[in-house]
């Protein structure tokens, strides 16, 4: 809670000695910032989000504060989002912190890492528990104010174009997978690619690339992927929840009045729920059309997830030994799964177990 | 989106004729407003919620709408909200909808029924599915403007002095559970009471009382059940997930400029995040020293469960009949449950139970 009393106490000293006019440019001044995001505009779930944060800001200042939004690559390209943010070319921009990870592994935290938090306890862990101070720290390092804003919730394990049932069967394949998940899914013997989303779906098509991971039904939907690979993993293991961020300049935060930080701070909560809540609405429609669609659902076996799991120890052990900021912030998320997971277990789950026994029974 | 251009177009040219002092008190009027709460000061978790609300309402008003919260009793009778609120005794409180089932039982549909949706799903549909304009009729009916504000997750089933395992153990049990969850469990044979928070822990250490539901394990442990009914059984399945509400006199809603309804939403937005992860970070240890001081945990047998389920089947057919707003919102939630956990089951649930299953492994 970074009060800063003395700029309120400043403007009202100047409130005072100015009278009327000023006191309205102290409580309503007029601010104009532009946001990046790093999503496309066909991405409406995620940009989405940043245009409700934006209408949100606007209508509690009376049009005063105006953010325009960007779509990726508009202002700034994609992945450059928190750059540009650091350095001022943009007030502000909306991106997945985990893209970050070269910089410091520990921004996968931000967002998700391989068998992490869920979509609530990842909300609970940076609200309320540890996580919020300890990424504050990280984001103080690279000049921004960061606020949580939106969870995608669980996301599948992507488009395969044949089965996977071994940890034979991964050997060598040519999978689309990010950063850090790529990392840990390298160990067993995964080759992870990088390539940008309009090259995926050609890719595939072609067969100079095996699978893709990219969202969930709704999202994935919309590049085709069922149309060129047909089976469908879950559960995404390195995404259990994947949160955005609103990242804000340091110093341009700063200039911000108490109550334009508070305006900024709850809008992004909201535009925050209107986003899982958006996913959680358009992504079960979706999956039943890809199913229509000829999309067959696998799991990834037992076999497979457990190896996952040790190599993503293997993978934080390594990291941890060199960065003690990573440790820190892995050990604290971590002791948080296995404390909810212990309470969950009892009641959320198998309240949630028993709805989908009874599914199809009233 | 109910817009009151009017109102601001009114203003402007208020402000237009009278230059720039007029332009304060139009923007940034003082409002002091009082919020009545249903809780008592000790249930932090919610009441907390409220003053968390108004915290923020200021902040981003520099102070110029206040929100005073009060307790449950100390103006009005914690059960007595919504009928302050639509009488305009108060401006705005904070409750449980369902409380109100008695003038319209759709007023259960606010917070939680029975084999309902979970935290995440409760909102999605509030939010972004069909619940939120369905129940806003309601609400209009009443004179209120109602906004989702905070979520308990799935609630325990109970406190329990002996083991209950089969629908027979069930039949004349004295147990403290409200409203529409106890016209539900009625017909399995159980006699609901109500008793007012403070007289349940004598009842049930004299056994006069079998049995009593009350929140979660950090709520619960306060009252100290576990000190005369070991028995804690899960899941509370007339709440998977509990949304408290608050309302807002219609009149005074209306009265409002469209910035402070704006921030008035987003600062309920804001709370409502706050309350369930505050939930989520203190039931866990909670539960941990719950079952240190002895509680013994039981799940609801599946025989006592699916007659469960038959019972409040039979109970929304027998108000269906009657009521057509309430079959209409019942329909609705129920599709909305049934597509959802179609999907949920398939990558959210995979992913929560397998983080289960490596409970203890790492």
């Amino acid at each position: 809670m970074k009060r800063r009393d003395f700029l309120r106490t400043a403007g009202a000293g100047l409130a005072a000695s100015t009278l009327a006019a000023p006191a309205i440019a102290q409580t309503m001044p007029k601010v104009k910032w532009r946001l990046t995001a790093t999503w496309p505009k066909s991405l409406d779930t995620l940009y989405g989000s940043c245009e409700d944060f934006a209408k949100r800001v606007a209508e509690s200042t009376d049009n005063n504060f105006q953010v325009q939004v960007f779509a990726g690559g508009e202002i700034v390209p994609g992945l450059q989002v928190l750059d540009a943010v650091q350095n001022g070319t943009v007030e502000m921009g909306h991106t997945a912190g985990y893209y970050y990870w070269g910089k410091d592994p520990s921004f996968g935290f931000a967002t998700a890492v391989p068998f992490g938090l869920n979509a609530r306890l990842q909300n609970a862990w940076l609200l309320r528990g540890e996580g919020g101070a300890l990424l504050d720290g990280l984001f103080a390092d690279f000049g921004v104010h960061g606020i949580p804003m939106g969870n995608t919730g669980a996301q599948m394990g992507g488009w395969f174009r044949k089965e996977i049932k071994t940890v034979d069967d991964m050997k060598g394949l040519k999978f689309r997978i990010g950063g850090f998940a790529g990392n840990v899914i390298n160990k067993l013997g995964v080759v992870p690619q990088q390539l940008a989303p309009g090259d995926i779906y050609p890719a595939l098509e072609k067969g100079t690339l095996d699978a893709t991971e990219w969202i969930g039904p709704y999202d994935d939907e919309k590049l085709g992927f069922y149309k060129v690979a047909k089976y469908y993993y879950y559960p995404g293991w390195w995404e259990g929840a994947a949160t955005g961020h609103l990242f804000i300049n340091r110093n341009k935060w700063d200039s911000l009045s108490k109550s334009y930080q508070a305006i900024v701070t709850a809008a992004a909560a909201d535009a925050a729920a209107g986003a899982t809540a958006k996913y959680d609405d358009v992504n079960p429609p979706a999956l039943k059309r890809l199913i229509a669609n000829g999309t067959q659902l696998r799991a990834f076996s037992p076999e497979i997830m457990e190896a996952s799991y040790k190599a993503a120890i293997a993978t934080y052990d390594d990291i941890g030994k060199k960065n003690a900021r990573f440790k820190k912030i892995h050990d604290s998320m971590m002791a948080f799964r296995d404390t909810c997971y212990s309470w969950w277990q009892v009641c959320e789950l198998t309240f949630d177990a028993f709805q989908v026994k009874m599914l199809g029974r009233s």
